[in-house]
């Protein structure tokens, strides 16, 4: 018998990011040095805080149900660090606990998209915004980014245009993956005007809000009027380093989190147990481990973009947030006389062992695109390595 | 602003059980004592073998993400594991690694379920399978148990009526919650009959397949060309005392557990990292844990069907797998001249603290059903107190 499949399941998407994972294990067990700029892991360990409190949570038996949107004393934790971060009013009936910041994706589009919704969303872009849109029965509307002197912009008229068609769903992703971009002042300003002026449902998927080098982070929904509006996307993996553990939130209006708890009912009845306690200890501990990852990711940055820039054919922004870069190698392609930058990607893993996507793995590329980028994360990769493989990539590129 | 809501929310169901928690919290707040049969948690804790893997893990540094699917070896070790259980044959790629047993039931649906089909499943049952059916778009059809001598059958007539009516899919929960009930072989073979006949997809719910006091529990996957057409929930909550961990799988044909993983990539990523190793050793070590966690249950399983018989009006099978009892009240109910079982509830946790649920948090009662049923579970509450709460009872019902 073939088992039946439903439908739905030929508009899922996937994270085709794995798939360079894969090859470049494949490589790595036939005895080539893989330098990995592919993934977005860290290999920087959990905060000792963090862990010793799970342990000793798990240890006194909290290893039973909890509250499907989490335990209470972590919920007001967040809510108040949330709440501060961001300058908004939040209580914990504000923050539904999730088994990672990803789940706030699905339960965000199950709860306030119906079939047949217009839905903004940023590509390049993490892939699971367009996918989750499509396999939930809504249509994708793409918005892409645009270089400024020294960094990405929002296409603010593909957004508009988007709008003007009918959509009144917004994914913004600011401190973004892949291209690094977050928005100035003015910019989501301008957002915000926007989603309020057309009574628009915003997802502010604030995974890598917590990894900026300078200045503050900014939030939509801490603009006027916004906050009744937006869901936040929170994540636990980041900023302390647990990207395994699986721990994020959804953060937003009480009765869409509600909602949202609703469908964790349904779906995990609860995260984690045990581990809440963890992410409390690292919500209520010094900030010295936060700290200390994001010195170590901030000479990983400085590092990788000096030495992108050196090589002929490459031009790298330094962006303030996250730990992705998203280098223009329109140039370098040119040089090597190779058009397609899979085929690029490829080449350049096969002869010097450096490993990283391609903006093919952030969606579609949109019509009229003619630039040519390529990302790397350093979040999972030494200071010594990322020397070693910029060394092998300027030679094969000079 | 008010947040717009998708419709489909106005179709998802709940666990109406925590309702019965809330207001047993609530009591106990004004001091009034608490005898808790209304939760299937577990009062025992994990095994340490578990815990200790489990921590050993975390701190060698299995914080970050792992495959989508789950780490190889608990793949691996769960095939071998229920591969022999089931006396079927499974590999690693049989094997989707979930956080929690529930995530099966949600990801069957999705990867199984057209919206518009019809789907067979126990009522009264777990109340997720109705919720999640109906939230994606399904037809629910749900099928009885009756009592026989002494244990529950299933109403083998309704899902023939079921699939005269053009149910395709099947969810069958062997060792059944609330009823307790698990089929005898010709019972179980006559459905796996059933469903090859009519060509079905089926949802094996086997979370409380290991819990089981005597003889050997059967799988409906076990029977011939049914491994082909069954997607069986594992959990590893029941078995080793892990409810609040989250973790457990599907197991099923790989096309289709295949589908369910690209569900995690989209929801969730991977299950928590560090916490499968420690379910690893708890399948490869000894099975002194799961067996003191048989016979603290198997001792309260006695204790408590004995005193329930004793109570006039109160009819209770014995039942060889789960931790629930689902006694017969309605006469219980007559002699207290009360005609709504709900009602009977609240009566009798108001005057004697003795927390249970009732048929009807298992779902909407089905036409035809006369006689009245409570359900207790065992999995919380030692020994002592249950002796303590059915002396209580049984003076307020003498």
């Amino acid at each position: 018998m073939t088992v039946p499949i439903a439908q739905r399941m030929s508009r899922i998407g996937t994270e085709t990011a794995f798939a360079v994972s894969l090859e470049a294990a494949n490589l790595a067990r036939q005895g080539k040095k893989i330098y990995p700029f592919h993934l977005g892991d860290m290999n920087i360990i959990t905060p000792s805080v963090i862990m010793d409190a799970a342990i000793e949570a798990m240890k006194k038996g909290k290893t039973g149900y909890c509250p499907t949107a989490g335990i209470p004393e972590l919920r007001e934790a967040l809510a108040k660090d949330v709440g501060q971060s961001h300058k908004i009013s939040l209580a914990a009936e504000n923050v539904s606990i999730q088994p990672g910041g990803k789940p706030a994706i699905s339960k965000f589009i199950l709860a306030g998209m119906n079939p047949g919704d217009k839905v903004l969303y940023p590509n390049p872009g993490y892939p699971i915004y367009e996918s989750q849109i499509e396999f939930h029965g809504g249509a994708g509307m793409p918005y892409g980014y645009k270089e400024a002197e020294d960094h990405f912009i929002l296409d603010m008229e593909a957004i508009r245009k988007g709008i003007r068609d009918g959509a009144r769903i917004l994914i913004y992703n600011n401190c973004q993956n892949p291209t690094g971009a977050s928005s100035s002042k003015d910019e989501m300003e301008e957002l915000a005007r926007l989603a309020l002026q057309n009574d628009m449902l915003v997802l502010a998927d604030e995974a890598y809000f917590d990894i900026c080098y300078s200045g503050e982070t900014l939030s939509i929904a801490g603009f006027p009027g916004m906050a009744e509006r937006t869901i936040i996307l929170y994540t636990f993996s980041k900023k302390f380093a647990m990207t395994g553990w699986r721990l994020g939130a959804a953060i937003g209006p009480i009765q869409f989190i509600e909602n949202i708890s609703k469908i964790n009912v349904n779906d995990e009845s609860c995260s984690n147990h045990f581990i809440q306690y963890g992410a409390l200890a690292g919500l209520q501990g010094s900030s010295e481990g936060p700290q200390k990852i994001l010195s170590i990711l901030k000479e990983r940055r400085d590092l990788l973009v000096d030495r992108l820039n050196r090589i002929p054919g490459v031009r790298c922004f330094r962006p303030e947030a996250t730990f992705y870069l998203f280098p223009n190698v329109t140039g370098a392609m040119k040089r090597k006389g190779v058009a397609d930058v899979e085929e690029f990607r490829k080449l350049v893993l096969q002869e010097t062992g450096v490993s990283f996507c391609t903006r093919r793995h952030f969606g579609r590329p949109l019509p009229g695109e003619t630039e040519q980028y390529i990302r790397f994360a350093y979040s999972g990769i030494d200071a010594d390595q990322i020397k070693e493989g910029m060394d092998k990539l300027a030679g094969f590129l000079k």
